[in-house]
């Protein structure tokens, strides 16, 4: 029996061997590859390796590992208009032609004359109109179809691409970073819910029940078969922006994130909610000061206003105040965009 | 190098017939011991081996696999009276005690003067004061934390026993055996969503994101030194009962579940929901029909009519015409609570 054991021993060792060498080879692996070394990235790698340590202080319970990002300017691009306005506006002739009436009606009047300068003046309660109109009154699973539909064939204006593809590749790494460290990652988006559930487990691998959006009520009825669905009706459940984003984290996920990501002033409550609890929490904004490989607006450090993902002068003090690490587009990163490879 | 070959051939085919050995000694363990033999288990058995069985005609992938659970008498007891109100009944001295004014005032005149027959007989409306006044107006941490300190020490008048004991040790065999298949187990419950979610987890082993219920609105504010909070306000955003309840789910979790268990007429539009979707869908009803081991009320099958869970003979007739299989307490639990042993 004893040459029998001892090369069972050596094969215990091979294999062990083995086995620490593909460890290694994964440590190797930089899960961060597109971020530069520095403050940022040092920040989300201490993080998650001090709440995932067993037994040590910042210790965190996999179930209470909870991270959340908003979307527009935060995952992916926001500028010049989100694309869900994007969305509504294109919608717009499917709307007027099963309403004709509506063709001689302000702003679908404006959408479908194509004047783009008129477009761009709409007011909110005008746009609001075309929300309405385009996102509610019918079934969920038709307009689940319709969105699809159109994410599959619209482009960007700037990159000629698939609104899906002008995501943030250092922040695709940071949640499967999190997720791989035992982190739930959420979108928490002042986006429609439904829109974003369309995509965001293709693009983000994030499923539908971890989108936590602008949230319209539905109404359950039945189709001339009996057949039961749910209508999508224009009456705001939720406004899942500003002090909208705890209370829906609230509403949908019923724990105090541990981690929390924006970029605008929008997102302001979520962080400061999220550093509030009580351990190790993280909270990041992202400065868009890169006008070369994306856009440079904010107005924080000087750069140009804007209408969308304002993040004022304000939001750059709190941050230094309250321990917000705020990551530099231009110097953070390494790679905007996966096809930039 | 021969010998060490088939020495190792040898150790696989050790390694291989233990793996074996093991894989066998679980599949003769059953995951629903406390289940007679019979249609229901049969049903329950069938769909997930169906679903989760790859390459094969009803298979489910893994993120689509939603199984929703109803609670008051589905998962736990839920007579003489839901503990929720049993919950907001004792929080009444509470309140008085905090607003003096309130002790000559109805309905909290009644459920202070301890008149059992007077409080049975109080209205709905009576009740949604009651309910106003001890589930809303503080923080979202203060009622999780006396809601839990009451959980702690509240007991059944039958049993004896603390209410979160007094689940169906069935029902806990279902969503441990979905789980171990790759289902995401949800409750989805007409009771507090805020209320559910303090026990479901150590309860049922069901995180707060996977409790969809009735939910009302909070406001985000600070505190004196600051500090943000939620407060708990008296508006309804989702009353989780009847037609709410797919409404509830399209909100939450944005997918149409696979399975769906209930046991009253509150759960009819959310089996109706589950079972129109394409594919294997399972849909079951737990009837009450045993007076000596827990309650039999219905009022299908001549059992006694009763305010809370209602279960009309349409209900039962439209199970039939679905294919929406009824769990006989009686007939088909070999033990009800686990305490039983």
């Amino acid at each position: 029996m004893k040459p029998n054991g001892s090369r069972l021993r050596l094969l215990a060792l091979v294999v062990a061997a083995g086995l620490a060498a593909g460890a290694q080879a994964v440590a190797q692996t930089d899960p961060l590859s597109s971020w530069n070394d520095g403050a940022a990235k040092k920040a989300i790698v201490e993080f998650v390796q001090s709440t995932t340590t067993q037994g040590g202080p910042q210790f965190v319970p996999p179930g209470e590992r909870i991270a959340t990002f908003d979307q527009d300017g935060t995952l992916w691009v926001e500028q010049p208009v989100y694309s869900q306005i994007m969305y509504c506006l294109d919608r717009v002739p499917a709307v007027v032609k099963a309403k004709p009436e509506l063709a001689e009606v302000e702003p679908f009047k404006t959408v479908m004359s194509g004047n783009r300068e008129a477009i761009a003046k709409l007011s909110m309660k005008d746009l609001e109109k075309i929300l309405v109109a385009t996102l509610t009154g019918m079934p969920t699973e038709e307009f689940r179809a319709e969105a699809k539909k159109w994410l599959d064939t619209a482009r960007d204006p700037r990159w000629k691409r698939p609104y899906t593809e002008l995501t943030y590749q250092p922040m695709q790494e940071v949640m499967k970073y999190m997720r791989a460290n035992g982190y739930k990652t959420y979108i928490v988006t002042g986006g429609g819910q439904d829109f974003v559930r369309v995509y965001a487990e293709e693009v983000y691998g994030i499923p539908p029940e971890q989108v936590v959006g602008t949230a319209g009520g539905t109404k359950y009825g039945y189709d001339k078969a009996g057949k039961p669905f749910l209508l999508k009706e224009p009456r705001l459940l939720l406004n899942d922006d500003k002090a909208g984003k705890p209370e829906g984290i609230h509403l949908m996920i019923g724990r105090r994130p541990r981690a929390a990501f924006g970029n605008s002033a929008g997102d302001k409550e979520m962080l400061e909610y999220t550093k509030a609890g009580d351990g190790a929490r993280l909270a990041m904004l992202v400065l868009h000061d890169d006008a070369t490989r994306e856009y440079a607006y904010g107005p924080a450090k000087g750069l140009r206003a804007s209408k969308i993902g304002t993040f004022p002068q304000s939001l750059f003090d709190q941050a230094g105040k309250q321990g917000w690490v705020v990551i530099s587009m231009k110097n953070d990163w390494k790679q905007v965009f996966s096809f930039e490879k």
